[in-house]
């Protein structure tokens, strides 16, 4: 018999929900109405609803291997408890996967959101070729997500990934983390507004101002679209979000040598406007990538370093969440191991 | 019978031998008289000489598994060629690991210097009780050394651990890898010669000036020193190491999450001078260390981050080489799979 799972993306503001096989095609995506602000219960009620209603429509002719759940926020991989998620209150400190398996009796899997779209781009997307991969999701924040030899890497407590808050510039913006300059503070939405705020406020930005003061929502993609019509202070602003991913980036093909780095996330819909000037920092901060990089033929050679945009847009962390019941359970989590003997 | 096996530590200078047996145990150590810089060929007469003198004495009682060699550069593990080694004129694009088996009818095993320390403080020094660890060795330059799984990292090309190119300061030093401000130009024994020539050379720090002036042996020990003995100007030269250190501790702790980073190489005799300022930087930059700092109990429980001394001394990499051959060929090397569908 055939075999599905069902991948669950719980957003900070809404919840995705789909049945997907194991080819990674998709069989039924639900989009629920729920909002995540009217709480923990009222989310988990219709989780639970809308998950048992898919199950039924396809159990009939496929086996249900089990859910997995995408949540913002760090999870504690070995009791399934969800910490520090600012975009989920209430759910800190609550044993999410038990809570969903009592309902379900079925296996839950919970991972990380950015850790799930990793998993997505490598199963069926940008990555899909390749076991070692990198990937960048440039939304509200900044997330990131390791997969190494096929399995996602949680480090020793599962909060490997946080390459959002890679020093940048030591001097920089102050970040959430309590860190400055973060990758965070540069190639988020949240930063890409507040530079706009922020260049708005010099007088030497006059459109950007208008426009700030125009519209209430006023957002990344506002100046994504001025940056395509030939603002120069729009233009600048990409240009500083993909010079801070160069830096970023560099860092990681210095460190690690993948094959391939994939960026995804809303704010990676502006690709044009901040690639070039990520490739050129690259170049010159990293001399792995200059002794790896691609030449210019359209093919994947072997040996070159990939540096690309995400394919499966805003679906890379439901299909992420999905895939997880497919993988035998050493395969899901792959954790730095410790103290052996000590 | 009981086996062991040989390491070389070839180093920018002179080369060092040992056999090694399969509990760690020195059976003999050699240090060779010959300069690296007589030449390729003086080097490689006089390894397999010594070579063959130590495996004639150790070989009746033990099977001898193998040849392990350390060496500065970037080694292609395939095909055993070094490349780039600006420190073994003469060596570059040369079949290394085949003239050495050829020579001792036995098998040969290459490794990168920072790597082969990497594995040998993971063996028998600061990481044995640990599967996965970094180690940064401040020595000339910044090397570093990632153990993923027991076995060392070495990403798609053998290019990975280049942890002395991560950016600490976009605007910083210019370094031979064409970046500015990477972490060799902060923390190695190079860069606190030159911060303390800059120092000097300020008027702001007649001791500093006075030492550079009168020593023609001037070193990163004697600024050292000039700490310990309270100089101002030192202690602050140190701090920066420290701060350099911390920037980029917290990067490999957020993107990585390791349950321990070993800090080895002939700067970290200064622990004393740069680990408070360090420790300092990775607390206010990473909140994935807060999060698992270990107490101050002086025990290591499970679940925090250790950051700490090598143990090793300049042994680490001899050590290291003789593992390899004592290694599966499969855990000798880890690399970054790719392109499985292309």
């Amino acid at each position: 018999m055939p075999a599905f799972a069902i991948g669950v993306d719980l957003g900070g503001t809404n919840m995705r929900i789909a049945a997907v096989d194991e080819t990674g095609t998709l069989l039924e995506k639900v989009t629920t109405g729920t909002q995540v602000s009217r709480g923990r219960e009222r989310v988990l009620d219709e989780m639970t609803t809308d998950i048992q209603a898919l199950a039924a429509k396809f159990q009939r002719g496929a086996t249900l291997l089990g859910i997995g759940v995408g949540l913002p926020g760090i999870i504690d991989i070995h009791t399934g408890f969800l910490h520090e998620s600012p975009n989920l209150p209430g759910w800190d400190d609550y044993p999410v996967r038990d809570e969903i398996e009592r309902r379900l009796g079925v296996p839950v899997v919970l991972e990380n959101d950015a850790n799930a779209a990793a998993l997505g781009e490598k199963w069926i997307g940008a990555a899909r070729d390749f076991d070692d991969m990198c990937m960048l999701t440039l939304g509200t924040g900044v997330g990131g997500g390791l997969v190494f030899d096929g399995r996602i890497w949680h480090g020793m407590t599962g909060m490997a990934g946080e390459i959002g808050h890679i020093n940048v510039d030591p001097e920089g913006h102050i970040c959430g983390c309590t860190s400055r300059g973060c990758l965070e503070q540069f190639a988020s939405a949240t930063a890409i507004v507040r530079m706009a705020r922020e260049a708005g406020a010099t007088g030497n930005a006059p459109a950007l101002a208008r426009a700030i003061g125009d519209n209430p929502e006023f957002s990344s993609k506002v100046v994504y679209q001025m940056a395509l019509q030939g603002d120069a202070s729009a233009r600048q602003i990409y240009r500083r979000v993909g010079w801070a991913l160069g830096m970023v980036v560099a860092d990681l093909v210095n460190a690690l040598n993948l094959p391939i780095y994939v960026i995804g996330g809303g704010v990676a819909s502006a690709w044009e406007a901040f690639a070039p000037a990520m490739f050129e920092e690259v170049k010159k901060r990293s001399f792995v990538y200059r002794a790896t990089a691609p030449e210019q033929t359209g093919r994947i050679e072997p040996g070159t370093t990939i540096i690309t945009r995400a394919l499966m847009g805003s679906d890379a962390g439901l299909y992420g969440a999905a895939r997880l019941p497919m993988l035998r359970e050493e395969t899901q989590h792959h954790v730095a191991r410790q103290v052996r003997r000590a």
